[in-house]
């Protein structure tokens, strides 16, 4: 890989992280400084995909044999959930990139896992993702040892600012979608900035186009078709429940506000008799009640966590018997958080009152972003599934749209 | 009258309306043409404004004896819903112009009523509000005749552009409040430009500043104090229902909105085997519940809207016997619409999908300014007045808050 | 009719009801008194049966020309909803006579409707049920001039104790039902005492058993098939109605019992700090909360029965644009009616406390009646009947099976 | 402990159990194949208390030291609601008889703890309750050496039966609750046949009788007054995660069962075009919602049986912050069983249909038990509870009820 762009941001020698969540919080700190704000200007945060790449935990998911921190799965996911906390936008780019990284091992050679890994552990490559399998307009043609690949893409979480990105590329007539990995600086590759939308605003998930853009054979990781592998199965879990923890850390992120709100700011209401709003009952019921569901989706999420690392493990032997409990899990931490996450992220106005609709606070930013995300896939095909599986046994569908 | 300003914008002859509630569904369909892009811009819809105003509207409730349509209460509401159909940032000022036109009749002087109807009918005048008793820095001193007002007031929806308001002014200790008519022309009233909230952001509701500003004793309606008349209870119900018409309005848009997304524009869910998403079993369920719930709360608000006729058919001989069932009626009403609009608000999303999100189309208005418009009171406390009527027949509270 | 058995109980000269609903807010009264240990007993309520006859009541939608009531349809509803709130069991019973008293008008021919409201105005016949066109077991094999039934038949509402039964039977291979009214003595009919459920417990809604049992062919009052009339669509909208009204009495019932016991019995909440447990804010607001939810599904039904009454008055022009909203609007109550009904029979409890459950105040009825009702059709097809006509202009279909 | 009542049904060397969870759902198999039945019956399920005795299980938390099985606080909640899924009252008299076993260690005297597991081990005693301290008619009255008591006690589950009592008593003017080990056979005590509840019904929860019942002080294990130790706070909490794990066994029953009925027995509803109801995208959808709010509730109260385990692995260094996040995580998980439970048990009749109504399945029970049980102590005191420590920290109140 000594051919590979070296980023001029790249750190050459990472300090190691002994605590990533840590290093999570403390980039999350930082990032609720100015997200309202940031968060109705849009575009790209390139300061903040900065700090990301300067905390080091571009590294979490590769191995620490490569110079990575090799992180398990459920700290993995509790390091998306702490961003998404104070950024939802940056925690899915966040996440995306480590489902990226780990793409190569799992769907791809031995070879390609080894060349990738040690290109993100010794180039800091930030990935974004360009695969989304519902866009068929990006197309490869073949030519002797490789592709010719042409065509838009949208959807492409992380795509501004990457220096690799996975694409996703139709062959011909031929059903499923090739994954290939791509410099994102590699001639004929354009990054459009034309994400918007009602939410999400900074999470750079536009359009890409590519104009005669090559990619030799050992760049393609894998063909991914209408009978997805148990790894690519594994994958779309495994994304699926990245988004669940995006979920949970946005209304988690959204009570915790609310709450600071509620002590610092908010009157008691007319006739209640309480000296402070935060003695109002009801006002205390919703806080109970919000935290209660909010830790229930949050266990769900960490539940998911654990069967996927087991899963993980066993990747050498992976079955149905791994598989199927991961995609249940995964399934049910995404219905509980998006349930979960929609309430408390309007229901949190209520324990604030009226004016926590001053547009300064940004406070609506929560919602709208979690409402934009969780469309993101049909949260009811999940509950089917999760149905046909629990009345007939049968294994959920596998999740390739990521 | 002769001395009332008169307004440039006056149409003179004003063509009498056969049908307020088509001519309501006209001005509607109009503002629906822009309402996603002027919402987004924020500030003052003059232009929307003007039509209103031209539209003939603004005399809805001005008696015909004074040249005016002489609307009931029912047809008052449900004109204000079908505006908030479309925007209810000029359904919320439609709403409280009508507010306070009848405001001098409901707790003012025979006098007063005939001046400020014959007025209204005579200029056309357009009002706004200023009388938020909670904020109380806005002060009164006695001169000779008269007052002498100074001081700020905030959330004055509708100010801005308005003819005349209704300033609520707090004298020396003496608690409760005075509801003063003063022309917004009069020297001293400043309309400041300052609104900026999550939603209703055209709703012209930011603050005023009043410097030595003159008022006489005969422009002094009323003083609205701790234990308020059964009129000025009465008046407390009329606005909460207007409340609860603009966010039935809003809510309907949504859903309408959705509908039409849904048919044009939604793709079948991956899996489903539906040729069209609206024949997906799960939306269509959606669609049905929607309905049935929104439906429901609008039976309650037109169900408060007959009591409140009969309450004003009687305003001569009013008791509880006739206020309690409407502000009964009126707070069933609000806490339905509340309930029902942020679960329709946030729902008619998973009825369209993922692309819905796409900022251009800015369906999350929607839910920005029922969320906005909902945290005005606590919807808790209509419920628990509910409750101990029911539980022990305790009248509601009055709203004297707008 | 001369050769109708006359039934002994027959009060020969009925006293005119100035007001059915004062005379039936009476009968509800009574049956109060000891429907909770009636309910546990199950079986046939003989003494309230004769007290409904002696009532006057049955004659409540016979035209007064024939010497009924001659009711409205929103008059007969509330009727219903009113003996519902004391005992739902006598309320189906007495629902479903006056369902097949009309039945003849409204799908037999103007002889057959003469006749029979000839017959039950001058016998005081109780009308029982027995067409369920789901259970295809009872059979008609054609004679000269008329039929001869066997078979037995489930779910016969009222049976037990009825003098006339609307029997449905299956001819050959036929498709569809025909509707026959035989009288309950008729030689061969046989009622069985066999009903048991966990509700409705004194619903008289076991089976029948039919034995060579001679019908003629002016007592076949249509042949119900596959694409029913719009008169037999507006009979299945009636029954539907008529339980939708069931639900909403069950519910204000339970309400209303609750907010008795709550008031004497409930202790205040350890730690509330209140006097009186209807101080509790949480338990005021939960009464509130349930008093809206269930006004508004009064209010559905109620525009409902406004709807039937209107397609009623015009059932010599009946077409679809008077058939499609009663049918919208019954659908819509039904489906209010059963989500509310099943949270207020739930949550009551939590307002009453622990002692509620004690055995002998039997307040569990509620919820077992309602669920046991809310069973007799899906109430998500009713949803997606809804959101087929919202989104798709489709009629709902029609409901033929009572 | 030579004094101690030798019950004849002692199986003098029990066998050791090698795997509890295992004989816990052989129990629970056996009880499952006539709970619908003796539910109905009501009364003391005599040959199931054996069962329960047979099984060793009654030793399940005495240490191995005294011949125990001594499992840890996850096993001994999952043994629980094993039970629960076949039969909650049993799984109530169950629990509760653990929770008496561990007192005397938790708020005893060391040598009672030692006197009182080695008398369990030795003589298989079976605990019953009769603690209630808000039933404050049972007194005790100095005597040399010790008590008399006098005086009845209501809601004593496990009473009938029983081997050994923990009694509460009042002393004259002194707050607070005695809280007494008394063997059930000693004279002076009777239990009554009393208990009639809405559910629950085989729960002997009935009342007993005391009559100049003696009592030595090496009986008094505590005296738990208005400010509770931590011990005894933590003792509370035993309480209520038992009965969190009694709901979440409901409800995992109630599903279970609707399950294998749609399977076997529902219909598909009429027009929905598929071949079986498991097929029906409503039912599916239902099956897997449920589902997922259940797995929900299942993952807090484990969370709160880990945070459990970790407290009392610490015992003798308990602190705040020890016990506050047990009682944090036991609310929670109690606020969300019942919601949940509540829910799955009025839903899964919508997924069964209208002949699950039939009386001998008594598919009703589930509800019927679940709302008895918790309507134990106000949920809503719990929810509030928790939203007092996140918005201030506050920990909260103990639980001592039990």
């Amino acid at each position: 890989m000594s051919a590979a762009p070296r980023h001029p941001d790249d750190p050459r020698d990472p300090v190691p992280i002994p605590d990533p969540l840590a290093a999570a919080e403390e980039l999350a700190s930082g990032f609720a400084a100015n997200a309202a704000e940031r968060e109705r200007q849009g575009g790209t945060a390139w300061a903040e995909r900065r700090r990301i790449r300067d905390s080091g935990l571009l590294l979490l998911r590769v191995p620490q044999g490569y110079g990575g921190i090799g992180a398990d799965w459920p700290t993995t996911m509790l390091a998306i959930r702490t961003i998404a906390r104070a950024d939802s936008s940056l925690a899915h780019i966040f996440a995306w990139h480590h489902f990226e990284v780990i793409t190569p091992e799992l769907i791809g050679t031995p070879a390609q896992a080894d060349r990738y890994y040690r290109g993100t552990a010794e180039c800091s490559w930030f990935w974004g993702s360009a695969f989304n399998p519902q866009d068929r307009r990006l197309t490869a043609s073949r030519r002797p040892g490789g592709l010719i690949l042409n065509g838009p893409k949208s959807f492409c979480t992380g795509a501004r600012g990457s220096d690799m990105l996975l694409v996703g590329a139709v062959e011909g007539d031929r059903p499923g979608t090739l994954a290939i990995a791509v410099p994102t600086a590699r001639p004929g590759v354009v990054v459009n900035d034309d994400w918007e939308a009602m939410g999400q605003r900074q999470s750079d998930s536009g359009s890409i186009s590519l104009t005669d853009v090559d990619a030799s054979d050992d760049e393609v990781l894998a063909h991914v078709g209408p009978a997805p592998t148990l790894r690519q199965a594994l994958r779309g879990s495994i994304s699926q429940l990245m988004l669940a923890n995006v979920f949970v850390g946005i209304a988690e992120g959204a009570l915790a506000d609310a709450r600071g709100y509620t002590r610092a700011e908010t009157r008691p209401w007319p006739g209640s008799g309480v000296a402070r709003a935060a003695d109002e009952p009801a006002i205390v019921h919703h806080y109970g009640e919000m935290w209660v569901h909010l830790r229930a989706a949050a266990c769900l999420a960490d539940e998911a966590a654990g069967r996927l690392e087991e899963a993980w493990e066993r990747l050498g032997s992976l079955g149905p018997e791994l598989v199927t409990p991961v995609a249940v899990a995964v399934n049910a931490a995404k219905v509980m958080a998006t349930q979960v996450g929609l309430d408390v992220t309007t229901r949190t106005f209520e324990v604030m009152g009226a004016r926590a609709a001053t547009g300064h606070y940004n406070f609506d930013r929560y919602w709208r972003n979690l409402r934009t995300l969780t469309l993101h896939d049909p949260v009811e095909m999940k509950m089917r599934s999760i149905g046909r599986w629990y009345l007939d046994s049968q294994p959920p569908a596998p999740d390739v749209n990521t």
